[in-house]
């Protein structure tokens, strides 16, 4: 197996200023073209540190793919440094550089005179023009190394990516299975199935908790232990069916979204404390708007009350994160909105307004079916912050809908 | 100045199945307490990789803090790897690993009988309690050097850290001002106001641009350069100030969110390609209930006119990204809600959806008032992919409306 090492390189990223994505997205391509990520490094803009770096990195890996610090601005030093470590000269390219200058006009009502910079090229380098920006990608091959060096802008990033894995052979490919749970704990999950997660040591298992998609087990190795890692899955499937929810993949709003489309059924939201929260993940789905017709933020007790039909009554005795808040949510939203299903979220995000009775993470979840009156509703308590009590909301509203869903199904089965 | 080194440690990071949202966290605090990052390294959950990476980074910097790796599972081998590198023992502390075992009982019906590894701490370590899972924080003093060991979850890492700090002393703490703006182009910036920029070679300047929250530009040196960073601030502002939309820490919707509030106002939204994430971020800001009321995302022309009363006509006529609509939907939420202020949004946020007159990343927004029936409307067409354009086409919106307050606030002082 090939190694490989990511630097990610930027004052903003080692500084905190912005967390790098562009790395999670490098890493998982390489990974399926059988390189071994051994690290990935963020790194400053500053020569002292780049040129070790990047020397010592061509040591350990076959493979260093450089990310960020080709702009046109002064602290952009990613070409110097690769220059510096490898011996390598940069030449102008005066045909891509009148194609970066024409480019530029585009964006720039005076085009900056720095922009010229990005016009250089290594020695021998495969070039791949930007279809984004300006500054292009380039493929280095240094005897048996190669280096890959990226724009930073994701969107310019990935299309560059996409073309230059093309020029890196597929190496002993590996091969790759996900298990996707919610409502069953990491620990709790690996201890009483450790023999058959970790039945062969050839096996790579990597288990991950998140509060966006909940509990996720992932197996990988070589490609001829296909067979093998296609059996733990499947025996694993047999025993924990009920917390599963995807399958390699897939999240669960594409999960849903495949659910509600194959039905040709729709559905609407009615959003208290995750505001908006449920329905802008929902609609990342491409497609999305054959299932989905839109969603009620319903922020204030009045809102609830005036637009989604919340009796006033109730929001007196239970209050607006109780049961019956949240039944009656779903039932207007759905009426509202003339939808097969819906779903209803009221809780309490914090930092404040929580109380003895209803602290801070409580949350209501109901899922609805307007034709049957049918509700599925569950409480939570969940632990984390504002941002955190959120998404796990939307998490379990997503699978609240697809048990209920699944419910019925099992029920017509019968 | 010091050097400080993050190790952010997990097979689920290097791979690639989740981002690293940690070191952004500690990085930015380091740097308040007068830390130079000199790299942030990813690395997989593998002793050859990670004794090696320890021993060089205690050789390169005086702090290094590893994240990750503490988890009860088998593929955790963060305690192993920092024993293996230092020569340090790993002790089971009987108190400690009782109470760890008292917290795993709330969560898990049967406790794993690997938590136990958690009770484990360095010989002479300062030993933080975990206030949310299991794994403790430790600080470890090593000659003139310092390690710091945080679990990977970022609910648990925040408060742990957050405590630890008050054990590091703040050494040359640095002075940092930023600017943020939005409607320049970062190489328009930088290559216009060079001159005040650049002008102290001692002053560190980064610039960065995000679809998240535009241009900006990050000033910094050591506290005694306090007034000459001051000074390149004011002199930019009067220079830019109709792009600047916040100094310092304030994001825009907070920006936005305190405008409102100061003159007492309240405001609402109606969606379309954004889906409920106007809303969505907007809700971040704690405090939010006292100017937002609520929010309507309407995904289909049916709802724009059902709920938001956008005429039959406009849709037919113009479209549902036109003005017309945009305009409509405005004044529909601003009334449905009884809002002084709202924004509307319509647009097409890809992948497919585009024609040749109005093509992907084509978005109409509108910023309303209700009691003057104002509208300030802008088109834009975004680049990038679907969530790119969804973002900025969210940053606009805030930022119309921001504009719209401002516009206004000059008309009465004229």
């Amino acid at each position: 197996m090939k190694n490989a090492i990511i630097l990610a390189i930027g004052n903003e990223l080692v500084e905190g200023i912005i967390v790098d994505t562009n790395s999670k997205y490098v890493a998982n391509k390489l990974l399926d073209y059988g390189f071994k990520i051994i690290a990935i490094k963020t790194l400053p803009d500053d020569l002292e540190i780049l040129v070790p770096e990047i020397k010592e990195s061509l040591d350990k890996a076959d493979l260093v793919v450089t990310t960020g610090g080709l702009g046109p601005t002064n602290d952009d030093l990613t070409r110097e440094a690769i220059s510096l470590a490898t011996g390598k000269k940069l030449i102008y390219n005066e045909k891509l550089g009148e194609k970066i200058l024409k480019k530029a006009e585009e964006y720039y009502k005076e085009v900056p005179e720095n922009v010229k910079r990005q016009g250089y090229i290594f020695e021998g380098a495969i070039v791949i023009e930007n279809p984004v920006g300006t500054a292009p990608g380039q493929l280095l091959k240094l005897g048996n190394k190669t280096i890959i060096i990226l724009p930073g802008p994701p969107t310019e990033l990935q299309p560059i990516f996409q073309k230059i894995l093309k020029y890196l052979e597929k190496d002993n490919p590996i091969y790759v299975r996900r298990i996707k749970t919610i409502g069953i704990p990491e620990a709790v999950l690996v201890e009483k199935y450790k023999k058959i997660i970790y039945s062969r040591p050839d096996i790579t298992v990597a288990t991950m908790a998140s509060y966006k998609s909940g509990v996720e087990l992932r197996f990988s190795g070589k490609y001829s232990l296909k067979n093998e890692i296609d059996k733990i899955v499947q025996k694993l499937l047999e025993k924990i069916s009920e917390y599963v929810y995807a399958i390699d993949e897939k999240n669960i709003e594409e999960v849903l979204f495949e659910k509600l489309k194959m039905l040709g059924k729709t559905v609407s939201f009615a959003e208290s404390c995750t505001g908006g929260l449920v329905s802008s993940i929902f609609v990342n789905v491409p497609g999305i708007s054959k299932v989905f017709k839109g969603a009620i933020v319903a922020y204030s007790n009045e809102i609830k009350e005036k637009i989604l039909n919340v009796k006033k009554e109730t929001l007196q005795q239970f209050g607006a994160v109780s049961k019956e808040c949240v039944m009656e949510m779903a039932k207007g939203v759905s009426s509202l909105f003339s939808t097969d299903y819906s779903i209803a979220i009221s809780g309490i995000a914090g930092p404040t307004g929580g109380s003895k009775e209803k602290p801070v993470g409580t949350v209501w979840i109901c899922a609805y079916k307007l034709e049957s009156n049918e509700y599925l509703y569950e409480k939570f308590l969940f632990k984390g912050n504002r941002e955190i009590i959120r998404y796990k909301a939307v998490l379990h509203s997503f699978n609240l809908l697809r048990r209920l869903i699944h419910e019925e199904k099992k029920k017509n089965n019968n």
